[in-house]
């Protein structure tokens, strides 16, 4: 969850990195008196993500500053639509513009992709959910931003679920250890509030995995029939995830095999920002 | 610049998020004397951004694992290329992949972005440079990965430059006053290592607004034909940007105005992230 | 896990609250070239915890302390045993003593405590957990400890896995709403990766709640009666829980009628630190 | 002091170890629209402390939470006594609720230990002070509750009063030096309002000890009658503290020697939570 | 500038500074409802700076303080003058008083300075300006003092504009290089915000440099004569900066040789406190 | 005491504040490899104060850099005397000159000014003492100057020492309550080793404050001959603190009525830095 008070702390770090020391533009040339009203609209379609961010950069550059959001996250809209209305003094208007359109239109961006992804699973059991490949210092920014799309979360961070890739199988079962009593004995070591999932890459180390009683497997660069098949092998027995080679041209062939869950780095790694502007009205 | 105190503060902020308590899977499944060594390898062709803080994201996860870059910041390398070695303790190896990486990829995607507009105006005058459109938090990281792609930077933020624009002309002006003398008076309250810039959107308002002895002077949104009048018309009276419509099919023609810099936010607010990869050799 | 970024960080904190200027005593009573060896000795019977969390204590008050550990965390150890040895300036060893002690004492005696409980109930497959009930501050420290003593965590954080109360059941279940509905469409809202416990008071709640798929069931205060029929009655369908009236007299019947996990505030909110100290050698 | 500000920077921290990114359970149980009303309710008799930071715990979580505390820090209470009551949305005060009673439990235990050592030396002219056996991160707030529980606190830091123990008197005496004259050269190095403690462990010592104009005396681990001969022959020219096997049954015949001071490390190393609890009234 | 977040950030770390456990004198001696006005008095005459420093010390030791300031930044008084007026909780009066008055007296010092400065060199163009000669932690709050005497600033760090002293051009022009050609190599990868300023010592430096397009030539240590003689070279072709041996006698002189500038590190590195004080008016 | 943790803290953030992103100058003019050696020399005489934290300045900027100091904190030195070495790469030893330079100017030139205080006293019982009137943020630099010129440390802060002043008596005696009496009460409310100083203004006011016990009295802007009188009437009983109306004239006949103790604001108030420079040999 994205807690107001982590908004705060960020939102006020990226102020004070555009603005160290103000902004010694509007503080020459806009007088101390002048105020502004401005609205944010949306110059492309897409779906909104990040108005109570993009209110804090407002309202933490300058105080006097009120902001109304109009559409909530995770709404879609048109172009032209506005979104917000910002208004107070205007050299706050001014100073805050820049970074909270960068929090918003990043935030829209991937919003408006993931619901691209979730609509074309939209008639499976199938769910979207992000990857770690989030932009260092933004990733419950990028994962709430996943959430405004209709999409949902992977685990957060490699503290709070245990997930075995093929690096981690390989050491476990060197030396030809049985791979289902070494996954056995981790889950003994195991919060029992720990999620347990583990990659496989190939169809014959499923019932081997299954047999641990792991949460979820991953299915990792399988190909459709193999997704099938595997869907088929596991029963019910855990959450399946598909994972590799997903895009807006796949995802609907791979939601289509009865997968569970299917993980898209590409939802935060390349961000388009989503062409959000600041119409500006002042008054001096 | 990028400092080695803030890319040690960023990528240890950006560890501690992606696992605050730790790796729970390597912390269980990998024993704790295991080794690996790692390469990072191009799956795709660019141009290199972030050796130091891919380098930092290793060793601060694990201060017994080492690093050797093999590509500089700003060279370009082929699909393949192996661009670093990482090696050391099994664990700190794979809980500091994706936080690398996730660097790494995004300053790489940018040098190579960049590139591309660089190469497209290499028999000009121009340069290209970043705007403050940059991602909050990664604005210094982002601008050295714009470096490393041959452009060069903006202003770093609000605080240390005057850019006057369209909202500002007109406070500035309100009730009919003289561009030119109220920008003198501006010059006057500045200190003397201040940079003035000033953002026109009519071929008019460039010889008044030069008048009052601008560093720089922004022609946004003006056509090849405007460009090459405005070139013409300052005729070496300042340093001139030209700002709007860029993109990699027109910034060769802008160049080719005769302008000084060109300003493209799209180096920084929709960075796609080069496709690298960590290779990991594992001995238990 | 306790990572050594925390525990530097913690421990740093700790030693700038007991010597925000340094030590006065010290600095006026010890020449600076004094040395010391200290032994650090159990004058009771226990378990140890926090080596790394003493030793920390000392090489952050001077780099130049050198600390060897004599036993691990998690073994026992018999009155007079030395646990650890610490050398290097004689300042720096009267500094760091109280705050290195106020820790390992503490750990120690959680460690103690737990391996009490989990000795109760060897013979049985109950896990001990611990609870949030722990200091502010310094859960990651006794988490640790607990394990030290043969015990498991519960969930770190309200962040990390849902545990639904009385409370929560009362008002999902408001207006005569089916708590399984109820609970399915909270499940659907949650990560695949987000556990799901469920705390009941009654053995009537038992079977609409294991019909949403929870993943753990907790029994909250049930009588040991209550315990082995609420055990048939999951058969195996969850994680049982057992809370409530739980101490060291009442842990091993409880354990035998079958629960999985039993979890014990008294573990960190009620601790008594262990008797541990250290004997200086001085040598000015 | 414990000031506002130091209890809103450690009970904050605390709050965000419990839930770095809010309250997942509240927030897909609870609508967001729900309130609550809670009473702080005493489970056994004792003497309060920490109103103040479990008020902050509440309004901290959520501003809009209210609490009305109605019992002052230092005041007894019997079982079922309503401490305070607490209202407002019903997510923060679910969310809220542990972090205060780990504050408060933990605080009021202290206190009501305290009292109880207080109340053993009523009639005698001692006071008694804490030590430095505080919880790391902890210790203004523990230094509080001796306070409710009508004791006094001992100096707070290494940093602010000299306390010279036998290692220091060992080094200090090496070579056979005086240790009257030593002891004087110490006082004339330290600033005038530095506190001067000596420990002795002998009647000996007493003598030249007080020669060099100390403060304060600590008679450490003397036999009632050697503390009687100690108060004797200190006669007034010095606080006398005592020190070593102090517990409930053995402070009031210490107290009856006539000392001033009975440090007591028990009051905060080894503290049980009182057992308040949170009353929880939900309305949907 | 002197940012809001700014200020409030270093007061109150030296609120904290001066009192990290309140203040024991106000706690024990004065009543909590007892309440005080008092009035910041100027026990000499002077230039104000700091009115809105004075003002955070005291409401951020307690928000229920009031501060009427009376006169505002830059402004002249005389001696007896009433600059401000506070009150409220005698308490938070009597903790704020040397903290606020700590600030206010040297930032007014150092503006009664600066404006000793200005006013010998009124007749002329050139500009006082400061230098990085400031107090470590306290450069914007010195800064922003020094444009409250009528004086402007330097580059605020060396991260913001490019200086040259002697040692840059031994380097730059090692093995006979030609000192043109390598600056305006140096131009060339500076940002085109960036501000170029060369130091010279001789007439001769001038006109190489000046043909390297710099923006401003410092003239260090010259004498009136050859600083007469340096400007007549530049001739409008740069700013320049005249550097060295500048006093309170001196500067006059220097101005009138026609420089534009002129830097004094006395502004700022050997500050003499303005006498103000606070007189207060307590009721218990 | 400065201890080594303060020292990091406040230089790095000072050398932040002086270059947050890096020194462009040295960046772009001097080459990564060239190295440079420094000599800190003494432009005037006076007493060294700093040494530990000029060398901090350095080896903060570049771990890579050596520092040798010649000269300890607290000797005095002649001009032109060479009082420390730097070494190391260039553009290190270029970036670190100023803040080295502001801390350690500063430091020896209030190390000096104490040093002129104290040798008027010499032959004297006084010590002469700092006071609160310190930088914001420098305090334990300051007041370790101050011992560095043979001056000693009044209390650190409002929380570790009580000062009643006249307001503090006003409201202690309001309503005609017996000073002698209130005190007391005070005395009793404080712990053992809280230092408790009254200040009086009058000769009547010494005996009623004596018979409180309290451990120093202080005697503000009495004449010559009123504290020869106060002097006398104490006797012994309470160290005695002459404060007010103190300079270099003053002090001396000051200190010969007898006081135990001079304050001086001025040694930190209205600080001059003395006249240190770096003498830099660069090889490219």
């Amino acid at each position: 969850m994205l807690t107001p008070e982590h908004i705060r702390t960020v939102v006020q770090a990226a102020l004070v990195e555009d603005a160290p020391w103000g902004d010694v533009t509007s503080q020459n040339l806009i007088p101390a008196e002048a105020t502004a009203t401005a609205l944010l609209v949306a110059r492309e379609a897409g779906v909104f993500s990040g108005g109570e961010v993009f209110s804090a950069a407002m309202t933490l550059t300058d105080p006097a500053i009120t902001v109304a959001i109009f559409v909530a996250d995770g709404e879609s809209f048109e172009t032209g639509t506005v979104l917000a209305e910002v208004s107070g003094p205007a050299r706050g208007v001014l100073q805050g513009e820049r970074v909270g359109l960068n929090f918003v239109q990043r935030m829209s961006g991937i919003a408006t992709l993931t619901a691209m992804y979730v609509a074309r699973v939209a008639d499976t059991r199938a769910r979207i959910v992000d990857t770690r490949k989030t932009t260092p210092g933004l990733r419950q920014f990028e994962r709430h931003a996943v959430r405004s799309g209709g999409g949902q979360n992977h685990r957060f961070s490699l503290s709070d679920a245990v997930m075995a890739k093929d690096n981690h199988l390989a050491v476990l079962t060197a030396g030809g250890r049985d791979v289902t009593e070494a996954l056995l004995e981790v889950r003994e070591m195991l919060s029992h509030t720990t999620h347990l999932e583990v990659e496989v890459d190939r169809i014959e180390q499923i019932e081997p995995v299954l047999a641990a009683g792991v949460d979820t497997i991953m299915l990792d660069n399988f190909t459709l029939d193999q997704l099938r098949e595997g869907v088929a092998l596991v029963a019910g027995r855990a959450i399946i995830e598909a994972s590799g080679n997903v895009n807006l041209d796949t995802v609907a062939a791979i939601a289509q095999t009865g997968v569970d869950v299917i993980s898209v780095g590409a939802l935060t790694h390349s961000v388009r920002s989503l062409d959000l502007g600041l119409d500006i009205d002042l008054r001096a």
